[in-house]
């Protein structure tokens, strides 16, 4: 029991794996967004939104069998004993408001939508539980030129935010994989599990190497620290055929064409195949077969719900963190078809099929390649403020800067609202980013005049020699006006400091 | 137990109390949002963002004698069983960043912040569980200048948005109110829950007028279902003493002189009236005492954690909903000072003044006065596709609209995705808003052509009665052109529409 009487002081600190975003990183995060925002429209997406919390069993985590909705998301109980979660993409919840409301849609329905999603899972370097994805989707049409649009879609953004070159979009079609397993023996229900452990070993190709994969395919493998997992335990043919999927093969055409040959005995594999084949001839057309989208086979994703063509894009320009060692970024946009989503609500298809960026990712991934930098922007002009002097004066100057009278535009401005000296005040608003100070003693208000002050001429100044050129510089950055004259020698200095 | 082998099929619903958010409200929003954010980079305030999730004790809702933290918040338990919430406001999130990092902020800190919050309560028309606020915060100034400037800020915001002379700011201070207390003689700890229960009552004059509330404040109030509400059992002195906010008085220095002598006895009701005065002299400085700006003695504010100034916003136009009945909208905008918050967390009072801006509420006031109308966006050009036809012609075709050679800004544009007939396709295109749609039949390819349908001009057609005006106008609407003239086509039809 805790003693209520005794005041309990909390701890302030932010939760594990969140974060706070400042203000250098607010804005330039606006700036991609609107980059990205400008190409889906461009591309015809509306946007579309949906809150924050969905009920759990439509985001279709619940497990009847277990207390709690399934790990991975922050669920909660609500007063009508009802499961509710945050949603941890924004797909499941479009497929819900897809069924929700079909009737109505155009069709086919094409939103796209951006905000936070949230994985209760243990956070790492760079892993979050709270991020924010930038997501497209058309849904009923089940035509295959709807993938390869989002993976024209997903290169044209890519290259908006100036990416030119440095990335690649990469294609495959879970029908391949479907196929590969029904020639390998997997095809029936009660090798799910079996599965999806082949499926998983496939998809760690990037961290593991072949032969890590081969071990995971086979009897299992060790890694460093001595841990054994347990493998799919598959014969060697079979391993050959899976792995084929890896093998580098220049020319899609050619690629295409191999597979054509090892699902040769696959309907399923087949139809994979010519999916393939007919978004590779759109991507063509189109031009966007310069290297920019690729077939590629060994793209698994993990999602399960994907039912036809997936894609994912990374980043081919080498990232370092902050002490130069490489990092593997992973992809920073996927996607793919889920024909079988909206069915789970309504028990009848509909086609679909989306692409998502991992906003907060590329972000981080742009910083480091040095685009879309944080910076500190330029803080408001501030009004100096004498103790002695009555305050309503300072507040009818910082006005006056607010809403010029001259017509121009508005300038940025504060009164200095703290209990600080005038030193200090100039030290606040060279912290704030201000390009200068408005000052008035009794003797300038007394004169009908103010002191303009400007901060950035004002720090070069140590660095003159020359004694003349010295008082010069010193003049054009700390000089008198008239009061009327505020605003004309304020935007003086603005444009004096313009990026 | 559940059946796990039989498929539970989940009902595609919204949680009570959400809503989904259209691309014409999402647009609306948008250049509100930007309006506000405008007004508040220009009085030098910067933005910054938490996440949504804080522990529950830093949102102070926690409370150690029961199971779950307080009622009203979103909260579950972390796998290292430590209860999280989600927010509730932006103000409590604040303080535990300030706690946090107190030493390297800039001070005064000047920040603003806009994002949906959360309530756990029952929802009901017009009452949403999860809905926007765009606040301001200076923390670290004492000067109730800071205050002064918040109020002024709220009036810049609503005339920014279209309000001019529909709104009125309402000053007051908690401390007149702790000085009223300490006059009738419940100043004392013990009367703390009787002085909760007056607070109440004063409240509500909005509701249940002045009879209402001098009932509430005595004895009790029957009210229309017959229930009986217990009220503060004020002696008659004392309540005609507490009433005395609400009297009437058009003169601010009236209201203040006033006050004075009602709150001679007071040290603290003295210290409050000395505020508003400082306040009022500001507001007067400034030109506000036009009528925007008030002091008004009867704004208490709901929220405990006030400590001095208080004031909110309210919308003076009448407001009505669908069918023509008044609605009372509440205050849009609020705030006050807060010199307590960060003082939980570090046990140092560190003076602090907010204000709220209901972004949700005043978007739906702004609705019904017929500002910021939620229209729908001009859509995409919308490329039909004939099935006999190469899919890649069309993707050609639209390509060319989204990356025109001309020069000239990319042409929103999408080809049909779906199974739809050249009819059902025009038909979507119309539902999408589409200024035009491209066509290029078999014959038309052969001939290097495409056909251009002006849907908004065709619209028309039908109303024109004159023969020769309407083929006129009919050869405007739909015309053939060449292929490479396809771009210039399609801006001729779009500059037509302009708005």
């Amino acid at each position: 029991m805790t003693n209520k009487d005794e005041p309990v002081r909390p701890e302030a600190r932010l939760p594990k794996g969140f974060s706070d975003i400042s203000a250098g990183e607010i804005r330039a995060t606006e700036t991609m967004l609107a980059t990205i925002r400008g190409v889906f429209e461009s591309h015809g997406f509306e946007p579309f939104d949906t809150p924050a919390l969905e009920y759990s069993d439509a985001l279709g985590k619940f497990l009847p069998d277990q207390d709690r909705p399934n790990e991975g998301v922050f669920s909660f109980k609500d007063d009508d004993e009802q499961w509710l979660s945050l949603r941890y993409d924004l797909t499941a919840p479009l497929a819900r408001y897809v069924a929700e409301n079909y009737q109505n849609l155009p069709k086919p329905f094409r939103r796209y939508q951006t905000g936070p999603v949230w994985r209760n899972e243990k956070p790492g370097p760079g892993r979050f539980r709270q991020f924010t994805q930038f997501d497209a989707d058309t849904v009923g049409a089940s035509s295959v030129a709807a993938d390869a649009e989002l993976c024209m879609l997903a290169a044209d953004t890519l290259e908006a935010l100036g990416l030119k070159g440095q990335y690649v979009v990469k294609v495959s079609n879970r029908k391949v994989l479907d196929g590969l397993r029904e020639i390998i023996g997997l095809n029936d229900q009660k090798h799910d599990g079996r599965w999806l452990t082949v499926m998983r070993a496939l998809d760690k190709l990037d961290r593991l190497g072949i032969d890590g994969v081969c071990a995971l395919l086979g009897p299992g493998r060790k890694d460093e620290s001595g841990d054994f997992t347990k493998g799919a335990d598959l014969d060697r043919a079979s391993i050959v055929t899976l792995t084929s999927i890896f093998e580098p093969v220049e020319d899609a055409d050619e690629k295409i064409a191999q597979l054509d040959l090892r699902l040769r005995d696959s309907v399923i594999g087949q139809e994979g195949r010519k999916e393939l084949e007919k978004i590779w001839s759109l991507v063509a057309t189109s031009s966007y077969d310069d290297g920019r989208i690729l077939i590629d086979p060994s793209v698994v994703r993990g999602l399960e719900y994907y039912t036809g063509p997936v894609f994912e894009a990374e980043l081919t320009a080498p990232i370092t963190d902050e002490r130069g060692q490489p990092i593997r970024l992973g992809s920073v946009v996927s996607g793919g078809r889920y024909d079988g989503l909206v069915e789970r609500f309504t028990g009848e298809k509909v086609p679909a099929t989306g692409v998502s960026i991992g906003v907060s990712r590329l972000f981080f991934g742009l910083q480091r390649l040095g685009k879309y930098k944080v910076s500190v922007a330029q803080g408001p002009v501030v009004v100096l403020v004498f103790p002695d002097q009555p305050i309503e004066n300072y507040q009818r100057l910082v006005n006056r800067l607010r809403k010029p009278d001259d017509g121009g535009p508005p300038i940025r401005a504060e009164m200095y609202l703290g209990s600080g000296k005038i030193g200090a005040q100039t030290k606040y608003a060279d912290k704030r980013g201000s390009p200068c100070v408005v000052i008035q003693g009794g003797d300038e208000h007394a004169k009908g005049e103010v002191t303009i002050k400007d901060l950035i001429l004002g720090a070069t100044l140590t660095s003159i020699k020359d004694r003349d050129e010295y008082l010069k510089k010193r003049a054009e950055a700390q000089f008198p006006v008239p009061e009327q004259k505020l605003v004309e020698a304020v935007r003086g200095v603005l444009s004096r400091h313009k990026a």
